[in-house]
């Protein structure tokens, strides 16, 4: 147990360590030559050109202005300063929302915090029960926490009162927050532009039918049932073949450009590579002109593979994008049924084109439960089983296994330094690397089940992320043994013992989660500033495959919010928040810490750096919701279960309640706003169709419709039409501050034009 | 324990019973004078309107003809006879698929149980092991059963096999029935006449508008939000205060008749009755005088609050049935989100005329989830403290108690005889009360949770009852101790030991509840084709009440399938037959021999008595099959639960798939199946609405639609006019092998007109 001492030392150093990030930060961005690293939003906006520099040929590279590193944190404030719907025009609703979570987290836990300190502490402090058990040591955290309360007192009373104060505090900022982002969404959805998918249905499982094609079935299907509002459809080609040929056709570009850039600086030398595996085996040949031939080759096989899928029926999968004359009518389709037969003509709200995700649509019926099915049960294998894979790695990456697998290296591995390090780190780098795999595998899960947007393959991943990281990180480290383990203890325990169980652990681990939040939270946020691996790769890929402008814009890596990544993370903070805000209220500061320093910087980098790849309309924010609820219940369930430990047979029962008006709640919010989440309301759509027909009646829609949903693939040579977005441009919502300078487009990795948001 | 011989004695006085019920029904619906009480249905579809009778004046009253007497059995192939087709024309979708349940009892535990007894019994009576324990006193009912097998036994793998058998057979049932059922409904929905309720949404929770009355805000919404689809719309008053006068009258022109015969019976005295409580009290007066005055005076009170409820805009309640040109455009609005604010302007599928509880259409959004919350606190309660008040019951109704309430009966009670009937019977009375009276409970919670139909409160009601006899017949039976002890008990043992406590008692109890399917189930069903309550009440209003055609007609009590009653208790016998089937296979012929004797007895009391109040089209199918997927699972664990006592660990493990693969069949079958009960797909209502348009185009659909949906009172002047289903009857769909003779009609307790179902 550490004392308050040891505890503000980690602090301390934690803090420190922070400050260097920043200060490192703050250094590194005022470079020009890393100005791209640090502002490519605004390059992809086409607001920024080039470094402002102060035109000394040095000063291109290295900031020579004293003044601005002595402002150093003034990026705060001024991350801090956009209002609001600015910010929603310049990072989109996802961004602007995503961070109200850690806005929400201040909400909360800021009075949480200060009803604790000055209720819940001197409740704890002025008990002497630890002092009292002389063989026993403890800490002054100790004597803050619940632990310092004697067994029976009637002081748990006030433990009580506070978890239902803290439980009603928390459902009323949840309500807030669920009113002003489901506001905010509904006013986004109406305030913007004409987009696609606010005409458009996906239409899935279209059945085969014996005297028509895909195409003309459906077009038959809708002109007879949606008579008034068929507009036009475009089928789905199955084009996962094509894509391998593409991309691999890009690889070959980048190894010429590569090459040829050697060449360039190197004029005396041709540079030369071996046809074989990794270029390191086989024949060694003129390595410029080889990959000319290649890329050669493969432009055929793509220009062949194009024909076909275009023109060969037997690609035209059984799904299409059906677009009609009005909102209302898209309305009206996507949230009905279609056929007597519920596993076929199903439909739903078009993603946004940039959203789709195009090799999931073919999936019959049967087939996606049983892939659900099989998820589920590799989930649960996953969450309760995967430190077996793990220890198998672990015990094969010892000095005998390796010795076995590739002999040769036998001498090297004998060596002293080499062998401990082998022993010492290779069983950690084992479990590292597999955590950091892991949202990778868990999105992967999320593809084989066949959803078709990436918004909602994120926010299913981001669920099962959740769940791994309350079994594994919250359980894990306050119970012993793996998790397997644990479920099988749970199994045999009655259901009034396993919050004991947990509840009884929960004072002894408080220092471990300070630490904890410390080192993850603190730090972590620090160094997601830096962005230490985006400023390696920029500036190796300048060095080697840069040649054009175009060339440096696909060089430089925005990167998005990983939701799936970074919000269960988040509900890790909210879960700790409220399951110590009755237990050790010493921990809350640091919750408070973390959410406001967080808020800042990803307030900063939704600013200056990331490009989201999609906007959903944070149509993310339920599950948000749930899992603060599941946390809150969590939270009750385990204080019920530490506080019956305690003796406290009188003022337990009256906890029972908590959960079931937690649970009530969940569900009021849930029929009160979620639908604004998942439905179009009618009347939405009829204001938008009236005011558009008013407006604009000469609009041609069936052109603008025509190419919208066209695979990406097809599009890619027609890099510079700005298809979708055109015309929310020409009709700004806020008035922007800034002048757009010189407009420039990256494509993306799969050669869909960008988006511009405006500005 | 008892023996086959016993179980056998049993089942002759339980089969002899059943027998003479069979009997006595055979002789007294022979008898010219219980005609309406065992054929009302015939006389309610204005098929028959006189007994047929030879012709004599004794045979008006009795049947003379001996030869009927000797068929007396000849009604169950007659029951039998009648194709589904014409069931259906005649009974309604609702009672020809609520037998049909009997009939999956039958499919899924006919192969249950042959296998059973051709395998299982075979494996457990090849054992001695309770022949080798001396000092066991067991039966031979024992040896049958899977107690006989030793512990440890490899026999146990035939059991487990056996489990997956049994499963997959109930899936497969449960899916071609499901499948059926959904096809039976679509086709029924395809297939029936224009009704009001195919055009017709409810809207509820309208908001209010300053400037607009509620009529015009409805209006202008839709003509707005629906512009091509919008026709017309009926307000709600609230006439619950009307509703009260006029029952009064009711029962006073119900007491008028019975003096006038009494009087016309004996004109020399004019009856009296006394102004005061129940008529006992109070100043004498002449009876006839003083009701026809009391009805009078009622009836002015009825005109000034029909007035009131019709001009004053007060009376209007925020919600409306609002009807659409076509079928389309009323899917299209029932099926969509109107309002961005999902509290206001919620759309559904508006009930069928007969089906919609109109108390219940004008509650908000907020008062509803709270009314859930209370009822769902409330259900808690009742079933695991349901004894608490029938204790203080019983322990006021004993002797003392008696005494003290009311002294004077104090000589009496003191009388042995007296005295032992009330110690041993009126604690038994007062919980049969309760039970008795509990369907009704049930139902009244669910109109708190305030639900608008009369089909979905009955369903509901199911589930609460369900849930009640799971917990206290099921359970309740097998484990001692009241609800609220077992619930205790559950709580403090782990999830893997529940199971065991209840599974290890299941054999044990095979005795009881083979005696349960005798006594409730064999002799219970007898005795509802009996009626001996109708028959006893129509006898006695015959007697009193009848002077005209009209009053008999309103005499006859048809009754109707009490779904919330009797759907439950099927249920039971689901659960009983999966859980005793791999455990005590001998159970299983008794539950054979209930469902086919209740299939054969209700499908003749659907085709001759029963006149169903509304017709949902078999919406209650999802509910019935979800739980007998309940039984399953149920049946799964505790057979995994007694496996693990019997020392069969290495075959237990394998169990644990079967309950998930259950979950998610069910699931499979929800996605599958369940939107074609709760949705009406777009492209049957567009075959419907084309198809009539082109069969009738001048149809005036709005004078059609006007008076649909007006509140039962407001037609109780024109109770001759058949409004609703008139047309149907001008197109029946099955040719009729009856012929239609005097038409006559009955009015209902609302006095709103009924339908007359196809014949």
């Amino acid at each position: 147990m550490a004392s308050l001492q040891d505890i503000a030392v980690a602090a301390g150093i934690n803090g420190l360590s922070a400050l260097m990030f920043l200060m490192v930060f703050a250094m590194l961005r005022l470079q020009p030559i890393n100005d791209r690293v640090y502002f490519p939003k605004w390059y992809l906006k086409g607001i920024r050109a080039n470094p402002v520099t102060s035109g000394n040929a040095v000063s291109k590279f290295v900031n020579l202005d004293a003044d601005m590193y002595l402002k150093f944190w003034k990026w705060m404030p001024a991350a801090l300063n956009m209002p609001e719907p600015e910010l929603i025009d310049h990072a989109g609703l996802d961004s602007a929302v995503y961070i109200r979570i850690y806005l929400l987290g201040l909400k909360i836990f800021v009075p949480i915090a200060i009803l604790a300190f000055a209720v819940l502490v001197p409740v704890n402090w002025t008990n002497d029960t630890l002092e009292t058990i002389n063989n026993l040591t403890y800490s002054s955290i100790d004597k803050l926490s619940i632990s310092n309360v004697p067994a029976g007192s009637a002081r748990f009373w006030v433990h009580i009162g506070m978890s239902y104060i803290f439980s009603f505090w928390t459902c009323y900022s949840l309500y807030e927050e669920y009113k002003i982002v489901a506001n905010m969404r509904l006013k986004f959805l109406a305030g913007e532009g004409r987009r696609p998918d606010q005409y458009t249905v996906l239409v899935r499982n279209v059945p085969p039918d014996p005297d028509e094609s895909v195409t003309e079935h459906i077009e038959h299907f809708f002109c007879v049932n949606h008579p008034d509002h068929y507009l036009t459809h475009q089928v789905v080609y199955d084009a996962n073949l094509l894509t391998t040929v593409v991309n691999n056709i890009r690889s070959m570009q980048n190894r010429i450009t590569y090459y040829q850039n050697k060449y360039e600086r190197n004029p005396t030398k041709r540079p030369t590579t071996k046809t074989g595996l990794l270029g390191i085996f086989g024949e060694t040949v003129d390595a410029i002109d080889y990959y000319r031939a290649e890329i050669e080759k493969l432009l055929k096989e793509e220009a062949a593979e194009r024909e076909k899928v275009i023109n060969d029926p037997t690609y035209i999968i059984p799904a299409a994008f059906v677009s009609f004359k009005s909102r209302w009518g898209a309305a009206v389709c996507a949230q009905t049924t279609q056929s007597s037969n519920p596993t076929i003509w199903l439909t739903e709200w078009a993603p946004e084109p940039r959203d789709v995700y195009w090799d999931n649509l073919a999936i019959p019926y049967v087939k996606l439960t049983i892939r659900r099915l099989l998820m589920a049960v590799a989930l649960f294998f996953l969450v309760f089983f995967f430190m077996v894979p793990i220890s198998i790695v672990q015990s094969m990456a010892n000095i005998e296994g390796i010795e076995k697998v590739f002999p040769f290296l036998k001498p090297v591995i004998r060596e002293d330094t080499v062998k401990s390090f082998v022993q010492g780190f290779l069983p950690g780098i084992a479990l590292k690397l597999f955590l950091i795999v892991l949202p990778t595998i868990l999105m992967t899960m999320s593809k084989i089940e066949g959803l078709t947007s990436m918004s909602s393959l994120e926010r299913k991943s981001a669920a099962k992320y959740h769940f791994f990281l309350l079994v594994n990180v919250f359980l894990g480290s306050i119970i012993t043994g793996t998790a397997f383990q644990q479920l099988h203890k749970f199994l045999h325990q009655s259901a009034t013992e396993i919050p004991k169980t947990v509840g009884v652990s929960i004072p002894m681990k408080a220092t471990f989660f300070i630490t904890y939040i410390m080192v993850d939270g603190w730090s972590g946020i620090a160094a997601e500033i830096v962005r230490l691996s985006p400023l390696v790769v920029f500036h190796l890929k300048n060095t080697f495959l840069v040649k054009t402008e175009k060339d440096r814009e696909e060089a430089m890596n925005a990167g998005s919010l990983t939701f799936a990544e970074s919000e269960p993370r988040i509900q890790l903070y909210f879960l700790l928040g409220l399951v110590y805000s009755t237990v050790t209220p010493i921990l809350l500061p640091f919750i408070v810490v973390f959410f406001a320093f967080a808020y800042v910087v990803f307030r900063h980098q939704i600013i200056n750096v990331y490009d989201q790849k999609y906007e959903s309309g944070a149509t993310f924010w339920p599950d948000v919701h749930r899992r603060i609820i599941i946390a809150l219940i969590i939270s009750q369930l385990l204080l019920m279960g530490l506080l019956s430990t305690k003796k406290a047979t009188k003022s337990t029962p009256l906890l029972t309640l908590l959960p079931f008006l937690t649970v009530w709640f969940h569900l009021f919010c849930k029929g009160r706003f979620n639908s604004a989440f998942t439905e179009f309301p009618l009347q939405d759509a009829m204001v938008k169709d009236t005011l558009e027909k008013a407006t604009e009646p000469n609009f041609n829609l069936k052109a603008y419709l025509e190419e919208a949903y066209v695979h990406p693939l097809f599009k890619a040579a027609e890099l510079d039409r700005r298809i979708s977005l055109n015309d929310e441009e020409n009709n700004p919502l806020v008035a922007t501050k800034r002048n757009a300078a010189t407009g420039s487009k990256y494509p993306s990795n799969e050669g869909s034009p960008k988006q511009v948001p405006l500005d």
